[in-house]
C-alpha cells in the first residue's frame, strides 16, 4: 500500500491525498477525515523517514546516561517511555559508561538533526560542557536531569538533594551518631555536592564539628572505593554513622563492615540514597533516601516534549525539583 | 557548514562532492579521500535523514522488552549498545510492559521503515504471533532472544534454560532435597518451559516422583504469587527445595519464609535464575544460575547488524545458545 494506490482507491489526485495527510490548510476538513479514514482501513503507513525529511521533525528524542546497571535510571527509563508512548515520541538510548569523551562522540552523532530533542544525565568525569552548549546553540533542546551542572543555563529536573541530605543526616543525628561520616561519588557532579552540603548543614544546625577526615570522595573503581572506607572505618576516631550518597557505596560499607567484624547497625548507622526494591532485602535492610526516580523520568520527558514541540520559549527555563523520601528500616 | 560549502572549500563541483560522500563508484578514490579529509576537517556533518531517506537506510536498530527495572535486561542493553557503538547503529528502546496489545502497537509503528531491524524479547503474555510474521514479510529483519516463540523460524538467541534447568534442579538433590518444587513465569514462554523441562528431566535422571502440585505457574501479580507460594509451603507434604525460574519469586519465596518462620537453607533450599549483583547480598546469599545477559545482548546485535547489512542471507536461521553457570551461595 503507498501514497498512489490510497488515492486510487479515495478517486481523489495524489496531490489532494498527500496534502490531507500532512493537514494542510487547502484541504476540507471533511476531505481529510475522510483520507485518514480511508488511511487506517488500509493500513496505510506515512512513511517516517519521507515525512520526517519533509517536517524536520523526527519524533524522536535521545537520552544520554552514564550506566544502565543501576537501580536508579530503570525506572526513570520507564517514566520517560510512559510520555513518549503518550506523545507519540520513540526513543533512542545511549550509554557514556562515565566517560567524557564518548559523551562528547554521542553529542556529534546527534547534532545532524537525528533527534528532536535530548535528555542528559552527566557523566561523572565530565568537567567540560562545550560539546552541551554547542548543541544547544543549534537550537536542539535540551534537558539535563539527576546529574546537572551548573554551568549550564538549561532546564532541569532534580530531586532535592540538599534537602534530602539534610533528612539523612538529621535522620543519623536523631539516632544518637556523633561522628558522622558523608561518602561522596564526585568532587563536582550537582548530586554529590548537593547531598554533601546537605550533611554540612544539618552537622551545623547540630552545632556539630565538621571534619574533612569523614568527607570521602568515592570516585574510583569498587576496588579503590573499598580501601577508602576500610581506611576511614578502621581509623581510631571511626565514625558511628555513614550517610553513602549512593547506593552502591552502602554496599561497598557493608562489605567492608561484615571483612572488619563491625555490627551494622549497633557499631555503624547506615544511611544512603537508593531506589531498589532490594534494599529492603539486605542484611540488615537499609535504611534508604528514596529518590522519586519513575516521577522525574516523567517530568524530564514532558519538559523536552514542551520545548521541542514550542508549547513553551527555548529562553525559559525551568527548574524542576521533586521530593525524595525517607524510608527507615534496620541499618539505622 | 553545508554541502555548498564544503563544494566551495574543495574547489569541487557540488555533484562530485555529494557523489564522494556516497562512496559512488563514478568518483575516484583518491578524491573521496581529499572529500573526506576536509569533511572532517571542517567538522561536516551529512544530514541523517535526506541520506538516510536517499538510501532507505535508518543505522538504526529497534529493541523491544516486556520491562527494564530487572536484572537481566541492563545488562543485556549494556551488550547491544556496546556492538552498536562499533558498527555504528542507534538503538531505539521499547517497552510492551508484559501486554501483548503493546507489543502489537509498537510493531505498527515499526512496520513504515523507522528501523533497520528489530530485537525482541517476547511479553509474557504474548499468544499470537501475527504481527512479528507480518513484519518479517515485509523484510525488516528481526532477531528472537531470551523468551523466544517456536511458532516462528528467525534467529534466535537464547541461554540453555533446559541444561540449566537440569543444573539447578540436581544441585538441590546434591544437597540432599527429596521434595523440590518449581516456580514458573508463563506455561507457554520458553524462559519458563525450558527450565520446567530441564527441571523434570532431572527427576527422572534421578528417580525422582514429579508432583504436578510442586509445579507452580506464578503469572500473576506480586500479591498472587506470594499467595501460590504461601499455600505450597503452608502444605502437609511442604517442599524442602524450590527451584525459582527467575530472581523476582526467589524473593517472594524469602518473604514469604520469613513471614511463616522458615528457615532458609535449614527448613527450605532455594536457587535460581538470576543475574543480580545483589543476589550476593540477599540473607542468606543466594545460589543462583546465572546467565550471560551482557553476551547475550552482543550476540543478539551482532547478528541483527549480520542481517540487516545483508552478511548473512535472510533465510538462514542462526539458533545461539550461551551457556548458563552455576553460582553456589548460602541459600543451599
Amino acid at each position: 500500500m503507498n501514497l498512489k494506490t490510497l488515492a486510487q482507491e479515495l478517486n481523489l489526485s495524489f496531490s489532494t491525498v498527500s496534502k490531507a495527510l500532512r493537514d494542510s490548510h487547502e484541504i476540507s476538513s471533511i476531505t481529510k477525515n475522510r483520507v485518514i479514514a480511508k488511511a487506517n482501513e488500509l493500513n496505510y503507513q506515512v512513511n517516517p523517514l519521507a515525512s520526517s525529511f519533509r517536517k524536520q521533525k523526527t519524533k524522536t528524542i535521545a537520552l544520554i546516561i552514564p550506566e544502565i546497571v543501576n537501580d536508579f535510571f530503570g525506572p526513570v527509563i520507564n517514566g520517560i517511555e510512559s510520555i513518549a508512548q503518550e506523545k507519540g515520541y520513540h526513543v533512542l538510548v545511549y550509554l557514556t559508561h562515565e566517560c567524557m569523551q564518548k559523551e562528547i562522540a554521542i553529542f556529534k552523532l546527534l547534532q545532524s538533526g537525528r533527534v528532536d530533542g535530548i535528555m542528559l544525565s552527566l557523566s561523572e568525569r565530565t568537567s567540560d560542557t562545550t560539546h552541551l552548549k554547542e548543541l544547544n546553540e543549534r537550537g536542539v533542546p535540551l534537558i539535563l536531569f539527576d546529574r546537572i551542572s551548573d554551568q549550564l543555563d538549561v532546564s532541569t529536573v532534580t530531586t532535592d538533594n540538599f534537602a534530602g541530605g539534610i533528612t539523612a543526616t538529621e535522620h543519623l543525628i536523631e539516632r544518637g551518631c556523633k561522628r558522622i561520616a558523608f561518602l561522596g561519588i564526585s568532587k563536582t557532579l550537582s548530586v554529590s555536592t548537593g547531598r554533601m552540603n546537605g550533611y554540612l548543614e544539618a552537622l551545623k544546625r547540630n552545632s556539630m564539628e565538621r571534619r574533612d577526615n569523614r568527607i570521602i570522595c568515592c570516585d574510583g573503581d569498587d576496588w579503590e572505593n573499598k580501601k577508602l572506607i576500610r581506611n576511614l572505618l578502621k581509623s581510631k576516631d571511626r565514625p558511628d554513622g555513614i550517610f553513602a550518597s549512593v547506593e552502591t557505596l552502602a554496599i561497598s560499607t557493608y562489605e567492608v563492615c561484615a571483612e572488619l567484624g563491625l555490627n551494622i547497625p549497633n557499631d555503624l548507622k547506615v544511611i544512603a540514597f537508593s531506589n531498589s526494591y532490594l534494599a529492603a532485602l539486605l542484611n540488615p535492610s537499609l535504611t534508604a533516601i528514596r529518590q522519586p526516580a519513575y516521577e522525574m523520568g516523567r517530568e524530564a520527558a514532558a519538559t523536552l516534549v514542551n520545548l521541542v514541540e514550542k508549547r513553551v520559549c527555548p529562553c525559559h527555563h525551568q527548574k524542576t525539583e521533586i521530593k525524595s523520601k525517607l524510608i527507615v528500616r534496620n541499618s539505622t
